[in-house]
């Protein structure tokens, strides 16, 4: 050990102190345990079971169907995906929430195909699709079916190999902003732009980055995106999902699963299909409010905390741990797989260790709460809006202990 | 009037106190008010705002990602679908709830395709969808998308042309089991044996019979069927939808959306695509939780209620309202849809009248809530777990009075 505990203790201390963050960790319901897997399933958000209380109650079981047009059931799509825009820069008007990733991944992946074929000739013989190989697995598989109902290949590559792999051939790549395993952080404005130059077209999964990281999904004229809202933006186990479609490009956006909910008129019930302008034109089905509405009163914790202050936090939290990990657990036992380099890394912290799956039911049973990725890895993720620096101290001295206990 | 309102009144009473299934109504939460728009939002549950807060409070604040395991949050899906089967005669095993009715009809039409295709020879040469000319719009545009993407051409006919259209060229036939609009049964027994004489694969949209009358999946030997829940089924608003694969087709099931969690061994994070057996492989992305549970707490009004004698009262409750407007409403000022034979008729009736829109504004005000179909239809939804006779009476009267009102 290179820092002493009592040394790292007192430092975790000041940190705290002067977060201007710390008070935020309020507007949650947690318990003394540290909860490192908000990358995986966010905090309650002290504020939603009110909110859902009331829409059981009230706005389904007193209002009924009234709420359609009284509570916003209907416009709840694209009101929240305007909640959610500013923290992944975007100008209103371009998000709408519903349905999975997964789902959202085939509607980006389909439609961006569909532009790069109606650029004319050159999208014609743009025969292929670019999936990250080292994608969450879901991203690959759609991607796949994507490739087989458009007729396309689909190439599996690392993110470093894109800006080789891209040629007049390839009509869509789908990337992660961060990868999920590792906590690597790719080069969104790079590569988007590497793409462009290519004449191709740039989907962004923004799973593990929206709510930890500025995207810029405008500023770096990223064409397609989608993410889930259940990490760090804390909506709920399982809330929908969200697609992203760049502004310019939402009069051709021409979605594979047109349900009624983006016609033109959807109470008009004409058997011909006539998209709507705009966001709407992502939707598909009838929205699940609940799950939906609880998103929403989940997103009032961003109220006046900017997303550039959120990243500034989350790397020192990173930075941090790696300190402390580094100086509580003996050399060798655990290996970062996170890049050093801010420029590269999320807001988490992937070790590699032997047994890294009983490490991590004991870290569990010891109140630190991580998860376990396959084969061996140790994943711990840092959400600023409650993580704090004495919790990121803790989390690393239970697992010096827990290697020790295990040895 | 053929009848005196104290005639009808005394005649609703006495149904109502033979009617053994008139204790139901205390399983939801009810106010004053007639509601027959059950067929576009069931009533609220009593139990289920209970069931709700125990999933936010509890399996989500504080066991949080526990709960994928130990609140039974992996499982949901398939679980509640078995809970679904019953209803609408399905042994266990080949109903997985998720997503909405439009992106299941995605899956099952695509399916339907690719099995044709798979049975060899003759299913190469099936190039033809046929759809329900007369469908919920949404049908038929995911109809379109699937045809598109699957090389197909889509041909719309209404149920009863199907017979007569039906060829060697038909790969696949998807239709409503009771008409939306009309509420008109169709009969699937017999269109089923006639797709299945061609050749092709039945696929049905059960949204506005599951929950109203028996439907006899198995028994029919329905190939692909898919339905929403928060009609008579009273999941709640934009609730998850279902999807039944025949047992013996789920080997051959043939996603268009194969997301991580249909995969044989979702937590593997394989770079490769190996769909799981059984109903599972009908699920895409993560469920989601809070308006799953929320159904899956609603679907306990069931418990010791059969299908059958929730038919009989459907009928009873449908016959009765078409008897007191005829009584109470001056001849020629209305006209109904609905098929009077039982065997072609549904849960609700419309009524086709001058000024649609604007009379059922006035019945609402006046408590009696329906719903307007466009362009001239009152819809009337008969939800036989909480409607009663004197319910019924009561709108009667209360459309004859609007009607005379905006005379």
């Amino acid at each position: 050990m290179s820092e002493s505990t009592s040394e790292l203790t007192l430092q975790a201390g000041e940190l705290d102190a002067a977060d201007e963050l710390s008070k935020l960790r309020e507007r949650f319901v947690l318990d003394d345990a540290v909860y490192l897997d908000g990358n995986s399933l966010g905090a309650l958000p002290a504020n939603v079971p009110g909110a859902v209380a009331d829409v059981v109650h009230r706005q389904w079981g007193e209002l009924r169907i009234r709420s359609w047009d009284e509570s916003g059931w209907w416009t709840a799509p694209e009101r929240i995906g305007d909640r959610i825009a500013p923290l992944v820069g975007a100008a209103p008007g371009q998000i709408v929430v519903g349905d999975s990733t997964s789902v959202n991944v085939f509607k980006a992946v389909v439609a961006a195909v569909r532009l790069a074929e109606e650029d004319g000739e050159g999208g014609e013989g743009r025969d292929e699709i670019l999936v990250d190989a080292t994608t969450f697995p879901t991203d690959g598989y759609i991607a796949e079916s994507a490739a087989r109902m458009t007729g396309r290949t689909l190439r599996p590559v690392t993110p470093a190999e894109v800006p080789d792999a891209l040629s007049s051939r390839t009509a869509a790549v789908l990337l992660n902003h961060v990868d999920y395993r590792t906590g690597r952080l790719h080069d969104l404005p790079g590569l988007t732009a590497a793409i462009h130059e290519a004449g191709a077209y740039a989907v962004w999964d923004l799973c593990h980055s929206a709510g930890a990281l500025p995207v810029g999904l405008d500023a770096h004229g990223v064409d397609l995106a989608v993410g889930c809202t259940y990490k760090y933006l804390n909506g709920g186990p399982g809330s929908p999902a969200y697609l992203y479609v760049r502004r310019d490009l939402q009069p051709r956006f021409d979605s594979p699963l047109p349900g009624w909910n983006s016609h033109v008129e959807p109470f008009g019930m004409s058997p011909a299909y006539e998209p709507v302008a705009g966001a709407r034109r992502g939707r598909v089905g009838t929205p699940d409010i609940l799950s939906m509405l609880a998103l929403e009163a989940a997103l009032e914790v961003w109220d006046g905390v900017s997303i550039e202050s959120v990243r500034a936090k989350s790397l020192a939290l990173t930075d941090f741990f790696l300190q402390c990990v580094t100086s509580y657990v003996p050399e060798g036992c655990v290996e970062s797989l996170t890049p050093t380099p801010h420029t590269e890394r999320g807001s988490q912290v992937a070790l590699r260790c032997d047994n890294a799956g009983e490490v991590m039911k004991h870290l569990i049973t010891e109140g630190v709460i991580g998860d376990f990725r396959h084969p061996d890895v140790l994943r711990f993720g840092f959400t600023p809006l409650y993580v704090g620096f004495g919790d990121v101290e803790r989390a690393a001295l239970v697992l010096a202990q827990t290697l020790e206990s295990l040895d």
